[in-house]
């Protein structure tokens, strides 16, 4: 997505630690716009898995997903963080390493709307170790449910999320993959 | 709005305590479909505003929020409830209670994304007390920039929000007004 790459190399800051700042357009400030079109893109990708659900993890997941929720008429299930007392006790709670909050999460569903049978496709901001998105993918499988597909706004293609979800039968599509980002340098795969 | 209004009658659930639980569309699952309706009626009503920019609080308002940003063409920000590492040292900063999560939440907003002059719309999921949104009015406030309006999906008309922010002197609109949730009864105002 060739808007989404400009926007990276004009308004994305490399951080150092493989960390890359897009609070501008997606984690703070949102581009409405650009996640529009990304989630049309998503739609586009995902149209033959049948996906019945798009589950996402908050917070910065959920622009994009709500997007491809709404080129697909899926329903949008974000993972939450804390349990809000809207919740049932009985959850289903997987953890999950947070790079740039440096601490383990909780990613939490609520049985409601996450159940046996459904074909889960998952959106996230971020694909980088995959660790987010394999907790995504634990909570689907505990709620019996299969995963369809994945799908990131941005890859960072030298941390390996790809290869382990690939290993693991998924079908994974980014919109933007990021080859190196060495400096200030980001270089795109493609 | 009325498809919101039914789907308020349909699938909410009074808690008790002035709680609506509506986590099968909104909170924790979204109706992708009924956010972009929302959205396009969000950029309706406040189409003579002058916005330059959107502000919500996370997590929420984010999927009306954009949806708004989308059909306005408005960068939409999110205040935050934790700094992440890509947040600079610097922010505007401000505490608001929060009902459904029994304690006070920080809200926080980069100055990188919140300037002097702009002119912000503000949009949440809810309108109860006004204690969110009061929040996103001080950082509002703390950054220079001026509020030409507030929009809610759900309004809870017995909580005083509308009377404490229409003091103030901003445009209140919601989406669904509630008169009244006694027992399992939930009464539209309108």
């Amino acid at each position: 997505m060739n808007t989404l790459k400009e926007r990276i190399l004009q308004d994305g800051k490399n951080l150092g630690n493989g960390i890359l700042k897009v609070d501008g357009f997606v984690n703070h400030q949102v581009d409405a716009v650009l996640m529009d079109e990304a989630g049309r893109l998503f739609a586009e990708l995902f149209n033959d898995v049948e996906a019945t659900k798009i589950l996402t993890a908050e917070i910065s997941g959920i622009a994009p997903a709500v997007m491809a929720g709404k080129y697909m008429r899926l329903p949008v299930v974000y993972a939450r963080k804390s349990k809000p007392i809207t919740m049932p006790d009985q959850v289903f709670l997987t953890l999950a390493p947070s790079h740039t909050k440096g601490r383990t999460v909780e990613l939490i569903v609520s049985p409601e709307y996450l159940t046996n049978g459904e074909r889960v496709l998952i959106i996230d901001d971020f694909l980088a170790s995959g660790a987010t998105i394999l907790g995504l993918v634990r909570l689907t499988e505990i709620a019996g449910a299969k995963v369809v597909g994945v799908g990131a706004l941005i890859e960072k293609g030298f941390e390996g999320g790809r290869e382990t979800l690939e290993k693991l039968g998924f079908l994974v599509k980014s919109l933007a993959c990021i080859a190196s980002m060495d400096g200030d340098k980001i270089v795109f795969s493609d």
